[in-house]
């Protein structure tokens, strides 16, 4: 039995949470209400209740429980928990919505009780698996993950993803909150309020599930206390919830989502909650004060490979992951199914307990890739560079909550060769570069590849490096040094007459072009741009004043790529910039081929350069 | 009973069909033979089992049954099947892989029996549902769907997508082949042969699943015929199949996926298949020759606006919908949950038959959507901007594909305001130019916006069409004309000192910039470039002549947005280009405040020129 005193507390506490959103909305004239208003018991009873684990003044406690607000548009709700936790005044609440409050219209990392952006529907289970995976696996704490879902967002393919590795890592320390509250932004969702569909689907794939009325104060508690006794699997707390719960004129109602009362009706609304107790403020219980064991970085080996052999920069990289591991031992390498391609399987052989095989669900392992990373991970993860854009929208969510993740994509570019136009990364450069603060690396040898993961392991952010499948011949020697926003000169005299800049496999092209035009006396600067974002843009400068044209050589799409990252760099400097890049529909073939096809192969570049000089 | 005659023809041809698998796969050098092996026999039963219903004459026959391989990489399997309907040489057969040839490494429709380009996983399913759908509540016609589904790729969160959504429409014309041979590329699956794993998920959702041994033709035609009495439910059969099927070296064994055999292997292997008889072919049946009802198309009648209203582009483009529907009676309208935002829900009312309610699941709206272009529609799907990024990678796919479907991608860029940046699309104009052969548009008026969803409808390939949340003001008059590649001159003089190209949010923010300057005796040229791709490199040029400098406005990040567009357009003419883009962290806020903060607004725009002058 719960004391009836404990209850009182709760449902005093929840009517005041219930003011905050309603006054708070109000006062920034939108945001969700009604979706906030719907599981207010639901959270209530979690962090006020006894369930929640937390240091309130230490929020980097690492034995902290963890709670993620996957339907982020319950913001309200969340600013409204840590208000009546007395984190929040009701002064700062108001500022939710405004320019410059950390309390922003979906959460994001400014606000500091939040773990993870969220907003972009579907994502908060796959965040939170990666920090229950954290706590299981890697840091083997006790504490546990909260994720409050929404119903209308458990179509979103990557809930599924979620669902399934959580089960397939039998994280029981995983709980999943869904509030079916029945309503979606337009209407009814596809199952409504039937809460037997969702258990049905959600226990089919290994979870246990437990359905509740989500606003009676009993059931819910009760619902907590039984997920801690599950063991072996995650589990789902079903609640059955009223959209606009506890206002009479909003419960149940469409045509409220997120939509904020006027001042009448927020008068009318606060009529119905009664006598609300502002100085009422809510307790949340204590975690254990246990820590992870201290790793201590230990030096490692230099980069040593054989001069005259060729290796691809996609093998490096897994051969950089295995040599580095011990100076990073935050690391952590997740493959989407591709690891014998991607060459991550390297790590995992050396070092099979930091190694998680993320299966053909790359949305699900970016999310939980950024849990890692919000748990103090470094994670590097990889598929065919092609296969990203399917978690673009997670890449994308990641910049907004301070991440640093590391994402390797292999089998760029046309370069493929035969497994045709559906395997090739074309447009991974371009998408990683519209991320703020992102870094763009491409590297053309093992020896650059060794050197830049490293970097990307150092770098406080999220990093991209794009590796090639073929064989290839190395550039640099081993004690070459590289570094983000850097690039390197490999030919130049004083009467070059047009800059080449190159990188990855387009670089080795401009190589032996570089031969070919020596011979016929036409000399050249040429530029690896490894460092597509940041970009070295003094070298490009100096190459843009001293030669009389720059051609660019890429092997992915013009737009947004190598090309135009030169042409923002040399905005305002007066020289043309000639790109060549994939432009036509790219087919099977061998690589040479399809890169004569394309014309960004050695003879391309030596007919343009004719072509200008 | 199924007679002993059907089935030794049938073993005959799979007999056959192995072999040119094999064979075509080591000509090659590479290709997945053992991934086809394991489902040879499925879909040999289904096309010559007399189960599939297709003109092999006429692949353009709206009744024809429609066949995809989800698992693209089983095209040796593909195109095998049509070798032994006589549709391919064996000398043609052989061209596999190789450059020009129309046997691509995976299947793309440069070959006509594919309906769609596959090989990025767990995507056919939802092409598959389009094509249902069609049937279905569109075309009215019998036809039905198959899908060939590999085991692997149900861990993609689009299957689940489709799987929900094919239950939600009762389509019991799609079926689902689950070709489960236990491997992935790098080791087991998640369930490996545990089929009763995949029943329970699969029928959950409300599927009919049918357990069968995938290498028995009695037991795979009796689950066909058993699938035809399904009703008001999609069917999954799921086959427990070997890996290699058929060579005793291959069968069951790690490490051979996506591999080729050598010569020697090769003859090893087909010394096992025995006798091959080369000059069996096998019979399909035909479909019904039943033809949709014909459509009319109707003129419609012009854009009507008050002059001095204020109307949103995205309240345009919902009564745009409406408006030329008559005119384009092919066209079907998709949202994913968001219709009242994206205005969708216009033409919803207005023509419900036509419209598909895709709930919050952004790849399969985008996969849906590749089935019913296929089928001839002109799909227009919408959701926010920033969510377009969850389907980048069925995007990409749908290029591969001749596909013509109409994005709108609405609430774009921080002009969205309080709802934060996970609801604001920064990324979208990059992502979308990346396509080959795309367009992009980017309407700043209710006019343009009406004018350009007419032209999107005429445009035979993908188009993308960008809209603004906030209510705007009208620039143009009802009779003003927009193309494709076009843009509008909105202000210009014989002494402009610079030139601002602009669109959407940020031409009004140009306009009222220009007003204040021209009061100083500042003269600007204007340019909307309300097509960013293809762009008008002439207007450009001309503008780039007649001024010292051009100055971009975009409420987009500046990699792969407007401002690089124009880069790119004018990278061999002497011209600074100054970019004004979103570049800092964007966050909560009024409209007007976020413009201000991140420099694109009318203020900015005035600084900028004046630094400059």
């Amino acid at each position: 039995m719960i004391d009836r005193e404990k209850i009182d507390k709760l449902e005093q506490l929840a009517k005041l949470i219930r003011y905050y959103i309603l006054a708070s909305t109000t006062e920034a004239g939108s945001g969700h209400a009604t979706s906030s208003l719907s599981a207010t018991e639901l959270m209530t009873a979690l962090l006020f209740g006894g369930i929640f684990r937390f240091d309130i003044n230490n929020t980097g406690h690492p034995n902290n429980d963890r709670l993620i607000f996957s339907k982020g548009h319950a913001s309200p709700l969340l600013y409204s928990l840590w208000a009546s936790a007395g984190k929040l005044t009701e002064e700062e609440l108001m500022t939710m919505r405004k320019f410059k409050s950390p309390l922003e219209g979906h959460p994001t990392v400014a606000f500091h009780y939040v773990e993870a952006a969220t907003g972009s529907l579907g994502q908060g289970l796959s965040i939170g698996l990666g920090m229950a995976l954290n706590a299981r696996y890697l840091d083997k704490l006790p504490y546990r993950t909260y994720v409050l879902l929404g119903d209308s967002e458990m179509s979103e393919g990557s809930q599924w993803e979620a669902i399934q590795v959580a089960a397939h890592y039998k994280l029981d320390n995983l709980i999943g909150v869904l509030d079916v509250n029945r309503l979606g932004q337009r209407g009814e969702t596809m199952y409504g309020h039937n809460l037997a569909a969702y258990e049905k689907r959600i226990s089919s794939f290994g979870w246990e599930t437990i359905l509740i009325d989500g606003h009676s104060f009993t059931e819910i508690l009760n619902a907590y206390e039984k997920a801690f006794s599950v063991s072996g699997k995650p589990v789902m707390i079903i609640a059955k919830t009223i959209k606009g719960k506890g206002v009479t004129f909003l419960e149940d109602k469409d045509g409220w989502h997120g939509k904020a009362l006027n001042k009448v009706e927020l008068a009318l609304a606060l009529k119905e909650l009664d006598t609300v107790d502002t100085s009422l403020r809510g307790d949340i219980a204590k975690p254990e004060d246990l820590w992870p064991g201290k790793k201590i970085p230990q030096n490692v080996k230099g980069v040593s490979y054989q001069a005259d052999k060729t290796v691809s920069t996609r093998k490096a990289y897994g051969n950089a992951l295995v040599r580095i591991f011990p100076q990073f031992p935050d690391m952590v390498v997740l493959d989407a199914e591709v690891s014998n391609s991607t060459y991550a399987e390297l790590f995992k052989k050396a070092y099979p307990d930091r190694f998680f095989e993320m299966f053909i669900a790359e949305q699900n392992m970016v999310g939980t890739a950024l849990g890692l990373s919000r748990r103090g991970k470094i994670p590097f993860i990889s598929t065919f560079a092609a296969f990203f854009t399917r978690s673009f929208d997670h890449i994308r969510m990641g910049q907004y909550s301070d991440s640093h993740i590391k994402f390797i994509g292999s089998h760029s570019g046309v370069s493929v060769g035969e497994d045709g136009p559906s395997q090739m990364g074309l447009e991974d450069i371009a998408m990683f570069r519209t991320i703020l603060d992102s870094v763009v690396l491409y590297p053309s040898d093992a020896i650059s590849t060794e050197k830049l993961v490293e970097k990307a392991a150092e770098h406080n952010g999220m990093v991209y490096i794009r590796t090639t499948r073929k064989d290839t011949s190395l550039i640099y020697s081993p004690d070459e040094e590289f570094t983000i926003g850097g690039s390197k000169v490999l030919s130049n005299s004083t009467h070059d007459l047009v800059t080449v800049i190159a990188a990855g496999i387009t670089l080795h092209e401009a190589l032996s072009a570089n031969e070919e035009l020596k011979k016929a006396g036409i000399m050249v600067r040429l530029i690896d741009l490894y460092s597509i974002k940041p970009i070295d843009n003094e070298t490009l400068k100096k190459a843009a004043i001293e030669t009389k044209a720059i051609i660019t050589v890429e092997d992915h799409v013009a737009e947004g790529g190598l090309g135009e990252a030169v042409k923002s760099s040399l905005a305002d400097i007066d020289i043309p910039v000639y790109s060549l890049a994939v432009r036509k529909m790219p087919r099977s073939g061998k690589p040479t081929e399809l890169l004569d096809y394309e014309e960004i192969s050695k003879n391309a570049i030596v007919k343009k350069i004719k072509e200008l000089i």
